[in-house]
């Protein structure tokens, strides 16, 4: 049996992630692969943590990818960092606190949790409160929940977890290179990001970084590969980090100047981070932070000027996305149906006590275009009007228009 | 500080990989992205499925890639398959299966060990021996060994495995796609691929396929994430998997029809390896096969005229990989350098107790062209020259004409 040619529907994605890679970035791809050692690569290795430095806002030496998605980058830090028995504070405020916990489970951890309704977000002086009483080794949280659109603010806890000696690590993947993510100003020591989302490169690394503190306890834990062990490198170790893949110690030595072989760089990806955290660069992280909030406050507008209510329409919102509550008696997923179907355009529903309740309409990196907010606003009315549903007809776009003329923003159809 | 666009020289890659992609690959994966549960997507999943079976030669159901290099495959199989005690042998003959020991270790499973010495495989029978006797739960074994350029024959050890009721796992990333790997014909159990070499995709995936007595393993240890848990599922397991990333048992839910959310498709490596795999069967196994088998005589014509010897010419020869005894006085890296310096090609050393010993000349997939082998005597009998060896003038692309014309094959220059 024949297979035909790769040939997809061009979409308009207007989900959490995974969204539109941008066109520089899909063509980066095709570059011809270089060896893994060939001081061209390494050379590209090197530019990429310097790129990858200035996205987190940090002077961590450390800050590479690692070959996978973006749950790869969180089970890496967790993985290196925690021992069996070693007990970490996990606040949930959605579906992705219970990924943070069930990795740190799996590894053995001594799991203490507190969870707040889908929808809210913690005082950080009751999450600073509860290490207090803990006394974690690890503080484990997530920055932005996707499944929920709500955002943990984290000034105070980071500060707080140094003065108390414990670790922060923040799962950041939903919110790197599309709102402020300040590693050092908020003083955390591991922060994991996502490429799918506001990075606009495609799902399959996951940028990390981390500090000294994190450093030192990978020090202590390192065991090299026997196959490429020299007799300088310690193989008694008492509490080895539990996986090979995902060894800091060990991805440390292939990123630093020692190059010793681990596994074989993903060359492509790296290619399509470089050329992605490049992208982000050259547009300027406040610039491209405020896109983000200028197209979040159209769709708003937008949602509401045809008499939706929002579901997270709190101050602790996450700039690029909106969660629409779904009206009563609609189906939503009939809804979601007709917009891919017949506009080629694709939003989320969303997980757990909020499945079948919101839409989720995210505006991330590429996707955060004005013609993608246009077009998201007039298929969702159609759609709905279509499916019987009692909207105010003809004012979301006229709606969002007005918040890109308030913004005097001319430039921004690119 | 601005960073220029991309730009990498243009490499002939003669290693074990990575290798050259196929242009048609590297087009793929300018495709624009698709959501992960967009139809068209998954149905490009379900082919991608399909193709795998074909290349794997066999009708397991799981036949998926795992998102991370190659040694990610390695890790997701160990780490499902074997809980901590679990007896497991290991037949080393090289580095990497001092990986598998590494990996299977980490999982605190209990490790035996053979091994033979480097250039070497086993008798078979011996294996089958040592299984009787520590009668373990599992037998890890590498294929072909990227160390050495040998090849383990297995035909004989899954069928053995099958009567003593023992898995077999099987390491076949240098050997998929390029020589003989029989799934089912050789009944091995759980076999893991790589697509950097003779798939000549580039690194990022690791495809691998298993069967019903695996999959039976992964049922029993099963555990859904929290956050997408249904009342249904089983959340009390007795030995749950120590990764989530790496939890095969997840991993189905997510390439099967329940289409359960764990990560997000990494959608332009997934591009890839369809069109890898595409690539594969136009060409059709057999003729793959026969390509790598030309060009790895012509290699090795070539290399015994220039006067040189072969660390690795024998019956266990990898067909896709030449290794080459440095000659008495000359520096290797030096030869290597200036054939990267000068010719731009890529040749590559060894590890461990071979290292400064032996060069590897890989033949892989697309690399492996009548062009590439050409350019890699031609510059390596030159560079040889310039660094004072005392090497057989002329002769080395002669004898590879010679191979060529023998096997009448006129239409190899693509």
């Amino acid at each position: 049996m024949a297979y035909r040619e790769l040939i997809t529907p061009l979409r308009t994605i207007m989900t959490p992630g995974p969204v539109e890679a941008d066109p520089r970035v899909l063509r980066a791809m095709s570059t011809p692969i270089l060896g893994q050692f060939d001081p061209a690569f390494t050379h590209i290795m090197n530019e990429t943590m310097e790129m990858l430095r200035q996205v987190f806002q940090t002077k961590n030496h450390w800050s590479f990818p690692i070959d996978g998605t973006s749950r790869s980058g969180l089970e890496a830090v967790l993985t290196s960092v925690l021992a069996p028995g070693d007990r970490v504070l996990i606040p949930i405020f959605g579906r992705f606190g219970h990924l943070l916990a069930e990795i740190a489970e799996r590894n053995g951890a001594e799991i203490h949790i507190i969870e707040t309704e889908w929808g809210q977000v913690f005082d950080q002086d009751e999450i600073i409160q509860e290490l207090k009483r803990v006394k974690p080794k690890v503080l484990a949280i997530v920055h932005g929940e996707t499944s929920t659109g709500c955002m943990q603010p984290l000034n105070k806890v980071g500060k707080a977890c140094h003065e108390l000696g414990i670790l922060s690590i923040v799962d950041a993947v939903a919110t790197i290179a599309g709102t402020e993510v300040e590693v050092d100003e908020w003083q955390l020591d591991a922060v994991i990001g996502g490429t799918q989302k506001c990075f606009s490169v495609p799902s399959g690394m996951a940028p990390i970084t981390y500090n000294e503190r994190i450093e030192k306890i990978l020090a202590a834990r390192k065991k090299v590969e026997r196959g490429v062990r020299t007799l300088e490198d310690n193989a008694d170790v008492l509490q080895p980090i539990r996986s090979n893949y995902f060894d800091l110690s060990q991805l440390q030595d292939y990123w630093g100047p020692r190059r010793l072989n681990h596994h074989t760089e993903a060359t492509s990806m790296l290619y399509a981070l470089r050329e992605g955290a490049r992208v982000i660069l050259e547009e300027g992280l406040e610039e491209r932070f405020a896109r983000h909030r200028l197209h979040e406050k159209a769709i708003m507008e937008g949602i509401k000027a045809m008499g939706l209510t929002l579901f997270n329409d709190v101050p602790w919102k996450r700039p690029m996305v909106t969660c629409v509550n779904i009206p009563e008696g609609i189906d939503g997923e009939a809804v979601r149906s007709m917009l891919l179907e017949q506009f080629g355009i694709e939003i989320a529903s969303s997980f757990g006590p909020l499945h079948g309740k919101i839409w989720r309409i995210g505006a991330m990196g590429y996707s955060c275009r004005k013609e993608n907010v246009f077009a998201v606003l007039a298929g969702l009315e159609a759609s709905l009007i279509r499916n019987g549903a009692a909207v105010i007809r003809g004012e979301a776009i006229q709606a969002a228009l007005d918040v890109y003329e308030a913004a005097g923003d001319e430039q921004l159809l690119s």
